[in-house]
């Protein structure tokens, strides 16, 4: 098949596929014990929201990726879910282990509620039956779930070329007859019955619970050696959760995997004989899944198996999202191995299978003989067939993944490198609670200084990552449909609403957009709805333009070009000019454009309004890049303290930019006999240019609740004249504090930036994504 | 006052006002006769309907111009009403002078109709006692009333260097205590003045009506002689309609213009004396304006005088808007002369003003004597006197305008240059009826060769034209806010609308339009709505693209730039193609933007449904330019003749372009061994380029009538997939007369062209403007 592979595809087209991922983990306080505080509201319902849930617990977290194309996406938005929750939990952290943390006694274990409906009632009648049969300390093991399917382009090239695609007990020819249905059938059942028969491998590779807390069940904790305070394990233990200790049936089950037919029968078989009490309870380490889980038999029947679910992967520790982007593409070259392997005709190699996963798990940091095909083999030995073939399957395909194959070789050679050794050398320097604590602290830290963005997204706009991700948070579905345009959808109870640019909906309607885009009808649109804006006059020629100049001698001006890009071609005149000057600045305006504007200068500040349906939502005022003394350092040290902020970034990827100390600012000091090594007085604020662009690290602060409700009125008036519902109100204002102020509107802006609003510089952080969400009614 | 004025203002300051029109004209037959059919119900309510509307009789239109800034505007405007109403009289035409034509006697005329409501009541019982007081056919008289102000700018400007004023009986001094409304009132009165004594100059110069129809009062029938069949006139008559056979007040009345107050009581003594019943009989030359026309004398006091009315102009037949853009000109520099021209104190001067009107009215083409502050003058001298005064102003102020001066200045020496002398010469050869009659033809053609634009407005796209004229139609005030942007704003009640480029309006959602400027993100939303779109992949990288040519070898396609231009990047296979050729397509495609298109290729021919509001209201095929033979005439001569067509012209300012021999055409001929020379068979079609673009001479047929609906169905639906109430959809047919056909849309277009539904090559005209006034609920 192999040949076959690599006739029929690219290796971009090999490693595409769909991948999901599933994370559960328990929310406890910084003594490591398991929260009993409700699951966050802003969650909402726990049934509804397809990202964010809670598992067995109250406290019990469970974020689910979407099926993503690619693995990269899929391990972003894992991370990004743990961000998501990570901020919502208050004091709270997020237990980074499969094996809990401290857990009470199960008569304490406060049971995931999901309201009272019946489907609620039900969930919870699960639970209770489950902590009866298992015990609730057992349900509290957190772990990876790992869905995949191979991309349905593959599997139909497959099909089209079947006839060269050999089964186990399969000639190629016997696919003559078979359809495409039961064709993909094959193909998953092979590659589940491989990863049984190869999942040993995994837990090895990937396992991290190799230690338990004390409040674990009891016959665990007595049968282990205590490593540090509190903290027990086993010589060679690297997966609890995978042993004996961990999540498993009463007794094995082994469903048949030959067909779905027969797979189906099976598990019919253990339910009618009461041995689980549905095909959930069946705790196989991989499940066939179906297009429709809601009717898990008939859809499985009908409609083939969709995709598998891996169950043997403990949470990584060492990773904030519990998942490492090399093991999941390690997992990528496993599932294709699985593809590809023969099958041996080994009767009993779904016991043997079991078998192996117990030692692993139990010792699997020790040397040790594991069974293939009945006969004993060193777990290196074995390990390293394995591998070797995967390294082939790579060379063969091009999929240049040999770095991460060769560190998985070393890895099975020593078991130092292991995730489970990691940890316990961890425990045993800082206890078990106290070491898992310490690593959540570090992450929740991350997840803060994160909190502008979403992480695999920060190719968008701040404010469609804004939006993005108060949006995953609350279970809208969310899906870029251009990332380039930052063009999304939004979805909720079959409601789909487009945004692109984060701020344009379906809320304005069109004309509105085009009023606020043309400078002239935006100023006569207001100016007839009684609304102060700089008066002046437009014009097309420049002999037009020069005939009226003589009204415009000493007065206080700005001419400026109708379309303005970054303010060239303005020309102010603070204190009004004589004739040359006004002449000579019109021929520079006309020089961008043939319409120029020669508009009253307005005295003061600008401020920007943020006006969301009739409401001012925020208000940025910006200052030039600037630092403020300390007595001590000078300014090349207090602009290197300033830049420590996570907030500032270069290139637009962060709220705020790095101040640069370069010529421009070096100028702007010797203007004032400074120079970089100036050290300013304690409270002296020194600027360090002229503009305040945030681009060029100028601060922003909010003043939303700084500035009177009149201005906040007449920004609200303006957005309403032109029929705005999301709208940035460019206002300029003498004096903020004084109502009685002079006060003019210089430009309406139809795609306001949300970001500077959500993250300023000083001044509270407004929630602008919830207000767009309001406005396009999904919450 | 000269000298102050070039001080402060520019020529261009000068000229500048505001300018409306009022021209009255009957509807006649063919024959000449009043109309007694009603006004056209696509005007509206009469009272509504600002613009055109009716006079005293119902077949009485009068068209009004609102107010421009500039004359050339006022112009254009009245001349596009003109082509709005003849285009909606049927079979009637609109009789182009200012006496009637043939009118029957008082108990057949058909009073103009209001409804049934007070205000209707109330115009119907005005309008009968003016036929009893008056008699029916006087009131049939038609004529153009000037309405005019100086800028506010320049009443300011003059206001601000009042002590530099001088009016009659004041020393500039005097002016001191004046305020703003007192002193725009003098500077109005005196105009007023002004115009009373030197009105018989105008008369002589603008006056058409030197000819009355046999079926006109006895009396002035019976007082002239038969020039013509039943063309009566008497020698040297100029304007009947000014003479005593006018519209004239029972007897002659003279208010005191001296100030306001004076005015306003010398006016309702005339009430009071029962020699008016209204201020509106008052038949005088020339009437001042208020603000509120229906608070008449509160206004007037209140808020001064407004503007002027100047009523002394005749219709003149030679100008289809009935008055001339010299004219016009002449009237700006006239204005000027009665401001600055200084009042002498001979009492008598209102009687001397009749005098000279009544003089100049009847005998007016003679060589006569008039009377200046009770002196005897030649009409030539005093003429003279005036007009080199005139120019001595032009001059002074470089007005620019010598030639219309001296124009004048023959007109006054030469009575044949006179319009009455022009008019009287055409009746002698054609009789009054025929001659009118003939003339309203030619106009009325023209009209017709206007319909796709609207006079005055050809800068703007011609969607934007029809959308202005069918709203003007029905009385929807149209305001152009930004010509170069084709941004204007209706208004009906209060509501206003404004719109860009005729169909981007409120009523389309902003991210409506986004989806559609996104031809990926469209697809997307079409495909999830179930509805057929060129299969394909988007690629953002060459690299990527490469690695699946294999899949696309010998596969009809379409490779493309994401965002084209003009076809620009675009290669099309329609049979398939190699690998090599398809490489060579990316790179070609990845020239012109950073993401390409592979999509299949779909065989058949591209319409363009236009969709509006879910229904298909137009749908257009276009095809490469061509001509038909008739086995006589040469391709070029064939050209010559379809290129005659009024819709076709260069630079896209008509529906369709002229046919160009260049050299592609000969290329293309040449490869069918043909040249310009060859002569087609009869019914031959002849194609003259590959590409259908209407830009190089192609032609639009209308399919709205053939087209299945299950095509317009789906064209619904992809609009409303999108949201989109406007929506030019392109789909395309593999045969549009199979309802079981392949089909594809390719793309939604959120700004489709009105124009090239409502004037196809050939097919039906769509009024698609209506459509587009109905989405805005303004009809």
């Amino acid at each position: 098949m192999l040949g076959k592979l690599k006739e029929l595809f690219s290796p971009q087209e090999l490693l595409k596929g769909n991948f999901g991922i599933e994370r559960e983990s328990l929310r406890v306080n910084d003594k490591g014990e398991l929260s009993l505080i409700s699951h966050p509201s802003v969650f909402g319902d726990k049934i509804e929201n397809g990202y964010i849930t809670t598992d067995f617990a109250e406290g019990q977290i469970e974020v689910i990726t979407p099926p993503f194309k690619n693995i990269e996406e899929t391990y972003n938005f894992t991370n990004a879910l743990y961000d998501i929750v990570a901020m919502e939990i208050g004091d709270e952290y997020l237990w980074p282990q499969s094996m809990p943390g401290i857990v009470p006694d199960d008569d304490k274990i406060r049971i995931a509620e999901y309201g009272e409906n019946n489907k609620g009632k039900q969930a919870r009648l699960y639970r209770q039956s489950l902590i009866e049969k298992y015990g609730g300390k057992k349900q509290l093991i957190c772990g990876i779930h790992y869905n995949f399917s191979f991309s349905d382009d593959m599997i139909t090239k497959l099909f089209n070329n079947k006839k060269h695609i050999h089964f186990l007990g399969d000639s190629g020819c016997s696919n003559q007859d078979v359809d495409y249905k039961e064709f993909k059938n094959k193909i998953y059942l092979r590659v589940t019955r491989n990863y049984l028969r190869y999942r040993w491998l995994l837990i090895y590779l990937l396992g991290a619970s190799g230690v338990v807390d004390k409040s674990y069940i009891k016959t665990c904790v007595n049968s282990s050696k205590e490593i540090a305070q509190d903290s027990f394990s086993n010589e060679g233990a690297l997966s609890y959760r995978n042993s004996e200790c961990g999540y498993k049936n009463k007794i094995d089950l082994f469903p048949n995997y030959n067909s779905v037919d027969e797979y189906i029968n099976s598990l019919k078989g253990f339910i009618n004989d009461k041995l689980i009490d549905s095909y959930k309870e069946l705790y196989s380490c991989v499940r066939l899944k179906p297009k429709n889980v809601d009717k898990f038999f008939d859809s499985l029947k009908n409609d083939g198996i969709q995709y598998l679910e891996y169950r043997s992967i403990d949470i990584n520790p060492f990773e904030k999202g519990g998942i490492s982007l090399n093991d999941l593409y390690f997992l990528q070259l496993f599932n294709l191995f699985l593809l590809i392997n023969d099958e041996s005709d080994y009767a009993k190699w779904q016991e043997e299978g079991n078998e192996n996963q117990n030692i692993i798990s139990k010792f699997g940091q020790k040397e040790l003989m594991l069974k293939k095909d009945g006969q004993l083999i060193t777990k290196e030995a074995f390990g390293l067939e394995i591998l070797n073939k995967i390294k082939c399957i790579n060379e063969e395909l091009n999929l240049d993944k040999e770095e991460i194959i060769n560190n998985m070789i070393e890895k099975i050679k020593d078991h130092k490198l292991t995730y489970a050794y990691k940890i316990e050398e961890k425990v045993k320097e800082e206890g078990y609670i106290r070491a898992h604590i310490n690593i959540a602290k570090v992450y929740k830290k991350s997840s803060y200084s994160n909190r502008f963005k979403l992480e695999g997204y920060e190719d968008l706009e701040l404010s469609t990552q804004i939006l993005l991700k108060e949006s995953i948070k609350r279970g809208i579905t969310v899906e870029v449909l251009d990332r380039v345009e930052n063009f999304i959808s939004l979805t909720r109870n079959n409601k789909v609403e487009y945004i692109k640019q984060a701020t344009k909906t379906s809320k304005d309607n069109y004309v509105t957009v085009l009023i606020m885009e043309n400078k002239s009808v935006t100023k006569k649109v207001l100016a007839d709805n009684n609304i102060n804006v700089p008066k002046g006059i437009e014009s097309n020629s420049i002999n037009e333009a020069k005939n009226v100049i003589k009204n415009f001698i000493g007065v206080p001006i700005v001419i400026k070009p109708k379309s303005t890009n970054f303010g060239l071609g303005i020309s102010i005149f603070k204190e009004g000019a004589d004739s040359e000057s006004i002449e000579k600045a019109l021929e520079i305006a006309f020089n961008h454009d043939n319409t120029i504007l020669i508009e009253e200068f307005i005295k003061g500040k600008e401020y920007r309004f943020l006006v969301i349906d009739d409401e001012v939502v925020g208000i940025l005022h910006r200052v030039p890049a600037n630092v403020k003394g300390d007595g001590v350092r000078s300014i090349t040290e207090l602009v290197e303290i300033k830049n420590q902020d996570p907030l500032r970034g270069y290139h637009y990827v962060t709220p705020l930019e790095k101040i640069i100390l370069d010529e421009n600012a070096k100028l702007f000091l010797k203007q004032q006999n400074k120079d970089f090594n100036y050290i300013p007085q304690k409270d002296e604020v020194i600027y360090l240019r002229e503009n305040s662009n945030i681009s060029t690290g100028g601060d922003s602060i909010d003043y939303t609740d700084d500035i009177p409700d009149k201005f906040k009125k007449i920004a609200v008036e303006a957005a309403r004249a032109v029929n705005a519902r999301i709208c940035g109100v460019d206002m300029m204002l003498e004096d903020y504090c004084n109502e009685n102020s002079n006060y003019a509107i210089i430009e309406l802006n139809f795609n306001p930036a949300i970001h500077i609003h959500c993250y300023p510089y000083k001044g509270v952080e407004r929630n602008i994504g919830v207000e767009v969400l309001k406005v396009l009614e999904l919450i």
